[in-house]
């Protein structure tokens, strides 16, 4: 088990990017979520892996958790970019522990189905590779989705006087993590529930197709790696000013999980991954859902600014997800 | 380390096809190398995933090696279906071993350039994951590539009379792990040095254009499981019987391998995989470099044979490539 987040990742895949990425002709949003192969045809591609042992446990998530959970992720890249998903592609590294495989992808199956379902989604699995692994199973999607012209969506874009929109509230999944982590077995009542659900089945959001017809939405994210991470990367692909209040950030519930203190409500707030809450910037509310919880102060510069309940600011950090 | 095949694995992959799949609308190619996402856009998808200690071990090939057979293996799929490498992703599972994360990317870089360059293949990086890993390196390439109208290639489509050809020698490769796993360090000599090469850095080869235009190449392979399973996988799609020769297969210079045996050569030339030799199923010759080394006798129910030097004929099970 690894507690590591992977030193220097945004470095590292900067630095390839900038030796194989081919100078990005035809090639939009390189280091979005998902990237648009060709203006013209409007196809989107996004990748999402998932390994046993640092992104999920078997003990804490079933076969079919685990295939609704690496669907919601990669169909969130693709809606965080204004695409659809069309087709994906599934590779699976097995364990002998996973054996027999038949057992293990028919229930990873169920799960896919499940999410597929549940999102909307007509996406169809077009390809793959099965190998062995020597230890953890390693499941690696390849989605491939379709965006109208011009409707393309990146983490750049932000305007000055900007919302900050989220789809739902933050930090659910990392409460979850944290209730199996404390492995108390607090797990009775509707906020643990709410907490283990989002961890184990998370529930990516569209952006409202009619919000992106009326060419409001400027960026969009989907937090993945925790809201003060996300939500820089859209502070430096915009090079704009990103200012958060905690008050309208914060939802009470949160303090219901078994165990809540103050400090770990705004660990989970503020780094919690893997909610796939939908984060965009935009002149108005995208949706009649969304919650507006900040907004874009001036462009030229990259920050994160927090404003706490007493009106105190201060600069998050890209903490960056942990995982377990 | 793990010396098993997945179990059941080709059977999997159907059963997911089925469930999954979506009924092939508007796909073509599902269960060959890459997969034709849809006829009038020419988008062909394929994926290629490896795994320390299954596929490659650090200690017998650097990450530069590493990256390169990466890259040769995408490639070889890609041009088994006629297409050309455009984009690619890759995703990165990195164990604490592996760091510092920014050495191993470099390096790993260092060889796909060497291979882009040496396969004359202009294809960027457009998106990845990285994440930690447990214990294994595992690495899960996807590649876009584009197929001009009516130019896909299957594994279908083989007709009476047509013959089967090959880009190269296969078994080399096999002779090269057989070498490492053997650890004499018996490593001297040209054949010894073609064996561990063809091992750490494949040479996949294109269909030749001049072929595909003439549209005399009714389906193709690369040889990435072994002969005897991929011409199996020709053999199922086609509905065809194939005949090989031993003696048109066969190249002397394999018994010149350190410890190489009448039976270790014919499991490699028909058993050992990672070659990413071409296979391909035409009227006439793709190529002068191509030999033919068997034809497809009748169509109606698939069927491999093989002929030995003898006039004698035997059935070819279909093995499946053994990882060590």
């Amino acid at each position: 088990m690894d507690s590591r987040c992977t030193s220097g990742e945004f470095g590292v895949i900067a630095s390839l990017r900038r030796r194989l990425g081919g100078g990005r002709r035809g090639v939009h949003g390189i280091g979005d979520d998902a990237v648009l192969l060709h203006r013209s045809d409007g196809r989107v591609v996004c990748t999402d892996t998932m390994v046993e042992g640092v992104h999920f446990r078997l003990d804490w998530s079933s076969p079919a958790d685990v295939g609704w959970k690496l669907i919601a992720a990669n169909v969130s890249d693709l809606w965080a970019c204004g695409a659809e998903p069309r087709a994906w592609t599934l590779s699976m590294s097995v364990p002998s522990h996973c054996e027999p495989l038949a057992g293990l992808a028919s229930r990873l199956a169920d799960g896919v189905e499940e999410a597929l379902q549940a999102f909307g989604v007509e996406a169809h699995l077009v390809g793959g590779d099965t190998t062995t692994s020597p230890s953890s199973l390693v499941l690696s999607v390849c989605m491939v989705g379709a965006v109208p012209e011009g409707r393309f969506l990146t983490r750049g874009g932000a305007c000055a006087g900007d919302g900050i929109w989220l789809s739902g509230e933050p930090g659910w999944a990392a409460a979850g993590l944290h209730l199996l982590l404390s492995g108390g077995g607090a797990f009775e009542g509707v906020a643990a529930r709410r907490a283990l659900d989002a961890h184990r089945r998370p529930h990516p959001v569209r952006v409202p197709g009619s919000a992106l017809v009326a060419g409001r939405v400027h960026a969009a994210i989907d937090l993945s790696d925790g809201l003060s991470s996300d939500l820089w990367h859209v502070a430096l692909a915009s090079e704009a000013a990103l200012h958060v209040d905690r008050a309208l950030l914060e939802a009470e519930a949160l303090h219901e999980v078994p165990g809540a203190t103050e400090e770990l409500v705004e660990r989970w707030l503020l780094g919690g991954g893997d909610d796939h809450v939908m984060a965009v910037v935009s002149a108005d509310a995208p949706g009649p859902d969304w919650r507006r919880v900040g907004e874009v102060t001036r462009v030229g510069e990259a920050d994160l600014i927090l404003r706490d309940r007493g009106g105190n600011r201060r600069r998050l950090e890209p903490g960056g997800h942990r995982h377990f």
